[in-house]
Order: structure tokens, then sequence, then C-alpha cells
């Protein structure tokens, strides 16, 4: 790989993306172009304008950008539409979100004539592996620079010397090193490493930074949310139509002050080794339980069980980074179809850590009181068809049956 | 059908079962065998045989059984293994007691001579589709009979006359019609019908049975619990060895306690349907989180995800009623191939409504800190593999990308 | 079910489907129009309105359609993106036919008013399955007449003495009974039944209706065929654009003269019985083979692998009878998306009995020469990225071999 | 990674892998022990011996043996018991000798005390994936060298330079390049590279090596064979019990007579690119079509239907490599249960490059004429049956559409 000339890095603003910035501009010798996304992380954003200026970069080459509607809605929502579950309990959070930083890393590449794009994913995750397959599926001539996997800033000392030597301005709290690696979107929290790598040790309470305590701070009553879905996705809570991010934002701050949504996980990551990690994902789930909830009456088994078996495979690609690929893209078609009639309300209760499906009603619903009813039907079902059904269901397995006996004599 | 000499019925006891039981000897005069079954359903079983001395039937033709540990032990565990839930949600307590019945059914039908086997379930359900399948797969020359699609008893009224004429003693609260209709054993207790059968309303609370309510009733403290595991089966609680039934009956008793295991669900039936019911799996609920838990650290991503995808699958078999199936069997022969080593113990935390895992270890362990450690590693993992794992699985994506570029032009 | 008044009969014009017209008119005294398709069974379909006049029916309830083209687009077509066989070798001809028919019963009942619509197959097979499924899928509410389950003409001479009493002649050739039963249009020729029904007897050579056999009498040469592709459908032989009905009937021009497409099978009917059946396929296995070939190049393994593992659910749903299901459907769109690019042309060899790929290419191949090469590939591909991508592949099986030889000391 | 000492090499005794021997000495200065194995890949073992002495190995460290039956009994045929193929065509004939070959290289390592083994697999092709998964899945610690990928040996011309520095005596037809690169075994010769590069021209006729022509050089007459099996695997042939090799060495022969089981084919490599290759498979392909055959009468639709499902996955693993994996090992499980009754016997015709099942019989059919006749079947089946099952399985249809049309108001 020859070397770069012009880099997109994706920014935060914090310590170590900083320290990236200034060992691209000194190894590479290149410029660099930083983007800063609002994913909904709940940072401020302009510090990182300011700090990206204090380290030499253009003003033009300084982008920070809200992309909170166009990650709910052209990648949280698609997901949710499939149920997806990686492990039967992870919702994802953090591998939805990285193929939209590569998407704009990649744009921004283009818009600027840069010939590589940055990240400061560790060799050891899965992070790296879903920027570069999402920066390779959508520019295969591009070059990814990977610097924890490159450098010999191998100790929290060597980085802090490097920060000094460099005039990276250091946070008090950066001084010594973090307990645990944090990231976070408008989806989830996930926090891991140091204090959480012990999967027999609980985990401490100052871990959970996004929802309250369920046991000693969640509200010792019920609440109760209705959510609107159309063709799959939420569009009302309450009855209130709001827009993607909104949506998933109001619900987080129900989720936050319920304690819905911790999850305690020991995970397959793709590059093949078991991580343990803490999620707060507490919109997510809640927005989960629902979905589930309008499916149940406006999906016939036939669909809704062909979902349910390909959900795996749809959850691991999007967990090992395949977001834009092929086959993902054929799944999505799959599940999109069948979201056409998904659309009702739901109505949850939200109690102390859980959100629980009570009720749900849409002009879209298959269920039948007509057929169900244990009153006279009317006609609408005739109990003798059932002696029909059953006989031919068990055909071959009295076939097999006789077969056996016959053998086995 | 000739009609049958001699019939083995599943007897509960009960107003239903005993207008069954006159009836058969009535309409096909023919000799009755009663088969009671304690599957954990938290019924006295005594008035069963007294009623069916009533009713006639011979002391020798009457069977009463405690059937509980076999039914955890070669139904509920192997289910169990595979993590499987219907629908995502619904842990087939009903569809897995019914094998059991009908293999009882047919040994007995098999030891008395007798022709035919008998039950209660009526035209609409599924049940009856589980009796008859798993009775034509152990004697595919087995008659069944199926009064509730046969008899013109359409109504309440009917049958209570019924009764009457055939001095069937009613109990005082039988006489009205019970407000929804409940199954139950060990595993769960099922509640339809009725006042369930709108799925817009919420489920009024005396519709719960098995747990008490998580908002008002359960404890404000947190309970924990530790539960063993060998090749994938619960072998213990907090460090007591038990037997299946014995601890799934200690994690009914928690589960109760703390209002763990309410479902509201609307759910596909195998017949055509859509039905709504409420669901308590107290034990079941805490032992599916536990399994999961255990898994998470014994079990390779390969084995684990392969269970993953074929899980909707084994499901849907056992909800449908094919317990006795080849591909069911397959199935399991593939799962139970998998929990060898899926032995260890987890930590869950039981409060108000929901059951995590908190903590988890074993010997058997393929968690290694080593490898994902944030701390120098001593060369348990190279970084620099990444770049090569990465450009190997980009390939594929760039050489389409690539194509796509150059056919869009 | 009350008493139809209008029927759309689904008319072949021979002896059984005219007793049932007569049938329908004297059981049940309702007016029959009758449906008469041509989809390509190699039949003149003129005297099949004559018989219907002589039988009563007037001139504006008689239809007789060529849907071949519709037959091949809409149905053929899109099942062989899929490369849907069933159980492996079965390329469904029958079964693809049965929903086209359907539907237009349906449309001509809506035209005409009809209440019902009929058909003759039998109760023993798949046929009948698949006429009502598709016809309850598009209207709830029709009536479904299946007359081979009805009435009391069950053996060939009650047919007979029906057929004199009635005045429906009757052809000298069909007064014997034929020695199997046999269904035919644009893609194969199905024969079963009496001198097929032992799987261990050899079909005897004048089952073969539409392929020469390939030992006597194909040439002694092979021929080449070029097939263009688009999008995944077949559009070119030899470089000459075609309609689809073109296409397949030139192939089927091609296969017969070369015996291309025989097939002696034993398969499971979704009535739970096997049967066996020799099909006749000889424009559809060159197409297979075909459309195979052109993937090879245009689709990515990702895709393709996709695409492989869904297919047998898919060819299961149109064998069973669900072409208009949610699920069919939603397996169409994955389907139909992976064949965006699936352009390009195979070049085939045909020779006694026998379709294969020999060469093939396209602008949209995702093979690319500079990376495969034995030769130099001027960096194309970095061989050391091997070892990086075998490294992590590898994690999980070394993790597991560890701990497998520590739990085994 | 450490310098090896001791290196156990497959060793064919070629010139590649002549080299290789001597490359592992000076550039590792280590011992070699030689590994030579007769797959059945048709070659003398003889020289390699002598070569290997000439080349300074000790006689203690010169290993050659015969694994055919080994290879055939427990991976062949167990591979065949799943009808497996990679995308829809390749008898996986390379995968499956792989994992062989390492097992046996990891126990000479043991034995020897040895620390790593060596292969002659390339950095671009699939066996270095597959045979150094399975060395680390059998011994995690266990060095694997793979030279193509470390020297800078990168053409011909520096091969034969190296081999004429060292005194590797070089056979005249090594002198220039092959035409293409061969693998054999057993199971298949597959012919790749050089002139069938480019897919879009046909393969010459020289490349085929293991099948006669079938135009011009197969018999005129078909031969008729039959098979016997026992729990899935073939076990006799023509009434004959054979072992597992002998039945396999035999059908080739059949197969090389009649022109069978040429397989032109562009696959997906595990590494990512796309690849063309040549494969004759004569005997696996009349195996594979008899093993369908003995399917169709004695396996039933569950578990038939159920092991379609999962094939591609399995294939796939054992095309990638993970023979040696826990979800392999799942998946055989599950297909060896299934095959219980796989027993019976298969008749096939060979002619002129195909082989096709013409009959089968078995002690363990499921296949019944009672239940299948056209003529009267004595009440085996009742046809009115089939109108309940078809009612309940139109069920949902019908709520479907009904919802449907009200919707769309």
């Amino acid at each position: 790989m020859s070397a770069p000339k012009k880099v997109v890095l994706a920014y935060s603003g914090g310590l170590d993306t900083s320290i990236i910035l200034k060992w691209l501009q000194t190894e590479y010798g290149c410029e660099v172009i930083t983007f800063t996304a609002d994913l909904g992380q709940g940072e401020e954003l302009d510090p990182a304008r300011k700090k990206a200026e204090l380290l030499g970069i253009k003003p033009e080459n300084i982008h920070i950008e809200d992309v909170r509607e166009e990650f709910v809605r052209d990648f949280v929502f698609p997901m949710f539409r499939a149920n997806a579950v990686y492990e039967g309990l992870y919702l994802l959070g953090t591998s939805i979100a990285r193929p939209l930083i590569s998407k704009r890393l990649v744009e921004l590449a283009h818009e600027h004539g840069a010939d590589a794009v940055a990240h400061g994913a560790t060799g050891k995750g899965n992070d790296q592996v879903r920027f570069e397959l999402a920066a390779y599926a959508l520019d295969p001539a591009i070059k990814v620079i990977a610097p924890w996997r490159e450098w010999n800033l191998s100790s929290r000392t060597k980085l802090l010397e490097f920060a000094e030597q460099n005039q990276i301005p250091i946070a008090k709290d950066k001084r010594g090193e973090a307990p645990f690696s944090v990231d976070a979107n408008l989806l989830h929290t996930s926090s891991e490493g140091k204090v959480l790598e012990d999967p027999a040790d609980m985990a401490p309470d100052y871990v959970f930074q996004r929802t309250v305590d369920p046991v000693t701070e969640a509200p010792d009553a019920p609440e109760y949310v209705e959510i609107g879905f159309e063709r799959g996705d939420a569009v009302s809570i309450n009855g209130e139509a709001l827009s993607p991010a909104t949506i998933l934002t109001q619900l987080n701050e129900l989720g936050r002050k319920h304690g819905i949504g911790r999850l305690d996980f020991v995970e397959n990551r793709f590059v093949g080794m078991k991580s343990r990690g803490v999620y707060e994902t507490p919109g997510g789930t809640i927005l989960l339980e629902a979905h589930r909830g309008i499916e149940q009456i406006t999906l016939d088994s036939g669909a809704g069980h062909l979902k349910d078996s390909i959900m795996p495979r749809y959850a691991e690609l999007i967990y090992n980074g395949f977001w834009f690929s092929p086959e993902r893209e054929a799944l999505q078609a799959l599940i999109d179809k069948t979201q056409e009639y998904v659309t009702g309300t739901v109505k949850l209760m939200l109690f102390k850590g859980a959100a629980r499906t009570v009720a749900r009603w849409s002009d879209y619903s298959l269920y039948s009181e007509a057929h169900v009813t244990f009153e006279e039907d009317a006609g609408a079902y005739d109990q003798k068809d059932a002696a029909g059904f059953i006989q031919l269901n068990a055909l071959r397995l009295k076939l097999i049956a006789t077969r056996n006996a016959r053998v086995k004599k």
C-alpha cells in the first residue's frame, strides 16, 4: 500500500482519535479531514471542532454532522423490522452504527479527493471489521488506515507521551485509565473491558450510565405507553406522530427512567474470541418488544416463521460487518416484503427493568375472534376439518411406525 | 373406523373429561380405562380416582401416575437445551406435555389390549393435533377418539344437561362458565378464551394464578440464585444437587415469588388461526435465561449460531405436535451434540418480573481473558492478523463494487 | 357449504372432466362455465370447445385461452431464478402450473358472478391442494368443488356407465384404462400410476413421450447452444432474442432431440405418502443448468449461498401449493433481489440425455483472472493476507481444542 | 513464531514438495519428517521414499501410508450421507481429503515430538485454509508452515534455480510448466489454472484424465449396476459386499468407462475470489445419484427436507475447511441420525456421461403401494380427509385475503 495523501478520519474529539490525527500527520505526512458524527451519543460536538482546529485541521476539512435521523431511519429501523438479536439477546447497538460512519467517510473522501479513510478501532474487536468491510464495499479502491494495528503506541504510557510531545491537550480525567471502555449512540451504550473482563464477576453499579437502577431508582408504579407502527416502523408514541430519531429519543427517556434494557452478556466476536459486554439499550428494548407485539396480530405464520428462521443469519451479518453486502440486502428485501401490513398500535407496560406488551390492535389485524372463540362461531370454522388435517399430517408418521415395527421384528 | 371396544382416556377428573368418560360408555358402549397424570398441575389427583370409580370404572382400569420426573427429564430439559421459544417468546409449556400423555395412553392401551385412546381437546386447538400425532407415531393402528369433534354437546347448557342425566356430579363453581380456560403443568399455566379473547384488552389481574403481581406483590429487594448445569441440563440450585422435577419446582417457587415469567401473547395455531393466551412460566423463564448464560461461555460460535438457526424450526415442530418425528429426533441429535461441554454455573438476579444473568463461570469455559484483554496479551493474539482477515473477507465485496461501478457506467 | 349456483370448471375436454362437467350439472343443478388453458400441453384445444357445447355449455360460458407466455414469464421463470428443485431432483413442472389455472378460474368466477370453481384432481394427490390453496388465497369466499372427493364413481366401470348414461362421447382409446396417468404443460410431462406403481420396476420405454431415447434415438454428435440471460431470466437462444414461451419451446425441442430431462423419481407428497413419477423436463433441465452456469460468474458467494440455503424451503412451498402465500412472495423478493446482475451468456453441450455448461461469459462477471491467476498477479492479491485470515478463523478452534484438552485431563 | 525445530511435511515426492523439503532444511535448519499418503491419487509412492532419502531424510522419518480405506470410510462416506454438493454441483473431492492429511500430520508430529507441520498449498487457494484449520483444531499449539506464503521463489525460473542449486532432480516433463494444475485422490481429479483460466473458453480435451470422452469413447450400450446401502453407506456392488475403498474404486472404474462425472465449474473460494475448475468424480457421481435413490424410498419427508435444508451449510463447512469443528460434528450427528433406515438397493443406468436411478427397493421402504395406488385402496386412505387438510392449510390464507381486501378498500 503506497502512503496515503489525504485521509478522512472518524474523529470523536477525544484523546485517542486526537492522537491518531496527529499520528497520521506525522507518520504519513498526509492531509487530514475529520468527520465527527452526532449519532446520539450524548456528547457535545463543538469541542471536536475546536480541537481539530487546534491540531491544525483546516476549517473546510472539519465535518461535524447530525446524522441521527438517517441513523434511525435507514439503519436502526430496517434492522428492527427483522427483530434482530445476536446470539439470542444482543440488540446490535454498536454494529448498526458502523456502516453509517463508513458510508460518510467514503463519501467525504470522494468529495475531498482523499485516497484513504482512518478509524480508531483496535485490532482485537469487531469494529475494525465493520468499518473496513463497509468502506471496501462502497469503494474498492479506498485505503483504510487502522493506526491501532500499525503503531507502536502499545501502552497507555506511550500514548500519553506521544500526546504530550505533540501538544495534544489531555483532559484531567483521561490521565488515569478509564475503568472500562464505552461506545454510545442513540440506540445503546456498550461498556466492556477492564473491570468487566471476568464474566464471573458481577458488573459494578457505576458501569451503568444510561438507565437508572431498576432496583433502587425506578418508579414504583408502572407506566403505560402506546407505540404506533406503519409498515413495520414505529411512527408515533401515545398517538403523537414523530420522526424516527425523536421516537427513539423518547423511548430512550422512558426506558432510562424505568431501568429498561440492561444486558450483561458474553458474546462471540467475529475475530474468534469471546468478550463480555454490558449493554444498555433502553428505547431499543421497548421497540423490539413492541414490534413483536404488532407482528403478533398483523403477520401471518408463514411469513413470521420464515422471518424467524433467517433472523439469526441476518443478525450475524450485521454483527460481522456485512451491512453493505448482497446477502444482507437480499434478506432485507425479504424482511421488508413481510412488513407491508405491519401497521397498528401496541400498548406496553414499563416497570422496573422490563417492557411488556399488554394489548395490541390494528385495522390490519389477522386475528379473528370469529374463528378462535370458545363460543359458537357461526360456521366460521368446522371442527370436523381438523380430523382430516390430523390424519394427513399423521400419515407419514404412521408409515414410519409401520416400517419400524416391521424391520425390528 | 369401526367402533372401539376398549378406550384409554386422558382423564383429569374434572367435569369435561367425566362427561367424555360417560359419553364414551354410552355412545360406543366400550370399556374405559382412565389415565390421570400428575404433571405438576398442582391439583389433587385422589378425587379423580373416586370420580372414576363413581362412573363405573373398574379399579384395575384406573391409572393415576406421578410423571413429573419423566416430564422434566425427558421432555422439558431436552427442549430447553435448544433454547426453544415459539414465535420469539412462548416457552411451549402446553406443547411439551402432550406427547408424554399420548405416550402413556398408548402404552396403557397396549397393556390393556385397548384399541383406542381418547382425549378432551377441542377441534379448534393445537392440543388435538399434538395428542393424535404422538399417538399415531407410536402406534399407527391405534384409534383416537376426540369427542369434542364428534358429539353434539355444542353448548354449556347441553353439557350440563348431559351431566345431570348421567349422574355426573357438578361442582358448584363449574355451574357457571369459567371466565377463561386453563391448562397447567410443572412448566407453565396457560389461560385463554373468554375474557382474553380480545387482544386489544389488557388481561384482568385475576387471570394470573401462578405468579404474584410484580408491581404490587413482588419483594422490593432482588434475590440472587446460582444454577448449576451439566451437559446442558440444570443439576443444582445454589450448590445443592437436585432431581430435574425438584429443580423446576424450586425455580417455579422462586419465579412465583418475584412475579417472573408472565407473557401476554398472540400466537399462530397450527390449525390456521391466531389465538391470544396468557402464559405463566416462572421456573422455565429463569431456566431459559440461565441456559443462555451458561452457553455464552461454554459454547463456541459455530455450534451456537447453528443451534440458533435451527431453533425456530425445532420449536415449531414441538408446537405443531411433531415431538415423535424423525425430524425432531434428528434436530435433537444435533442439539445434544452441542451440549457436551455446556457445564458450569450461572448466577441470576430475580427482581420484580425479570430474571437476568449477572455472572457465570465454568471449568469448561471458552472465554479467554488472555485473548480479549485490553492489557498486553503476551502474544496470545497478533492484531496484525486482523488486517489479512479483513482483506480476504472484503475481497468479494471489492469485486462486487468494482463490477457494479463498471456496469453502471 | 350451500349448493353452488354457478361453477367455473377447469376443463380439459377429456373424458374425466367431461364427466365432471355433467356431474356438476346433474348433482348440483348449477350453471357451468368451462376454462380450458393452453399451457403448452401439446393438445388441440378446439375439440374442448365442441365437446363443451355438446354438453350444453353456452358459448359465452366457454373459455379457451393460450396462457403460455404468462405461464413461463410469471411462474416458470421466477421459479427458475431460484434453481428450485424438490427433494434434490424434481423440477416442479406440475406444481408450478396449478396456481395459474386457479388464478384464471377465480378471475372467471368473478367475471361471471360464479360462486364456485371445480377441478378434476383426485383426493390422493398434491394437485387438489395446489388448486384449492391458490383459489382460497385469491378469494377466501370462493367454494371449491372437487368431485373426486365427493362422488361415488369410484371405479372405471362406474365412470364409463355414468358417461354412457349421460351421452358423453368416449374415445375408443379411453375405453380401456390407460396404463398410467399423464399431466403435461410447456415445462414438463409427468407420468405416474399403474405400470409405474412399483418403484422396483424399471419404467417401460413407452412411458416416455416427450424425449427420444438417449440410448437409441439421440444424435451421436453433441450439439452446442448459447443461452442469453438478463436479470436471471433467459432472453435469447444462440443470439436471437425470444419471448419466454418461445425460449422454453425451443429448448424443449432441443432437449427432446437429445433425450434430455428424464427423471425416474420417488417423491414425498404433501398429503403424506410417497409416490413414484417419471418426469420429462427437456427444456427446463437445460435451463436450470444454464441458469446455474450464468450465476457461477455473476452472483457472489454471499448471495449465492443464501439462495442455496432457502431454496429447499422455496421449492417445498411451490410443491405444496403455497405459490400465493406471504412466505413464497417474501422468498421471491429475496431471490429477485439477487438476480439484478445475473446477465450474460452460457454455452452448453447437449448430448445423449445430458446438458452441461462448457463456457460462460458476461459483462457483469465477478470472475477476476487478475486475482485467481497462477501467474504473477501484479499485486491484486497479497498471499500474506491469507495467514491472518486463517489465524482468526482458527482462533475459536484453538480455544476449543485448548479447552477440550484441559477438561479431558 | 519462533523457528520450528522439527517439521512434518506433507510430501508428494514431486518437484514442488521436494523444493519445500529442501527449503525447510535450509531456511529453518530443522529436521524434516515426510508424510506421503496413498489417497488413491493413482501414483506410485515408492519414488517418494527414494527421493526423500536422496534429500537426506532419515528412514525412520519417512512415512508412506495407504489411507484409502480410512479416507472413504471416515470422510467420504459420512459426507455422502448428506448428499453434499457445494454451490449446487461440486462434490467436494479435494476439500474432503485435506482434513485427513492434516490429522496424520499432527499425529506424526506428536509421535516424533515435532513442533510444526508444513504443506505445499499456495496462499491463493482453499487448501491452505483446510490444512491449517484442521491442524489447529487438532493441536492448538502446533506451528504450520506454508512456504508458498513465505518464500521469494515467486516464479517458475526461481523454483528451478533453487532446485538445481540444491541437487533436487527435475523430471524432464517438469522443466516446462504444466498447462494446468492437478489434484487427485480416490474421489476425484481436479484441474485448474493456466489453460482453464478463462471461463469463457471451453476446456481442452486433454484436461480430462480420469474419464473417457462420453462422446467419442464411451460404450454405445448402457450398463446397469446395483448398489447396496446400509445405514446410508454403500456396502455392495451387484450383490457383492465390498469394503468402502473397494466400492469407490469399482465405481470409479465404471464411471471412467462411461465418461461419468465431468464438471466444468466456476466456484467461490473461501478466500474471496472466483475460480474455474474442471472436476472428474466418476464414482462419486454414481454414488450421489444412488444415495439419493435409496433415500427416496427409505427416508421420510420430515427428515429428508430437514437434511436438504442444512446441506448447503454442511457442504460450505467442508469446502471452507471446518471438518474438525463443533458445527460440522453437530450437523453430522443430525445427518447420521436420519440414516438409520437408509438401507436397500438402487439400480442405475450408466450411459455416455450420466448415471440415473431406474429402480430401487428395500425392506425398509416407506413407499406404500396400498396408499398411492390409483386402484381401490381398501380403506388405506380416506380421500375425504384431504378436504379437512386443505381447509385448515387454507385458513390462514383466507384470513390474509380477507384482511387484504378489507384494508385495500
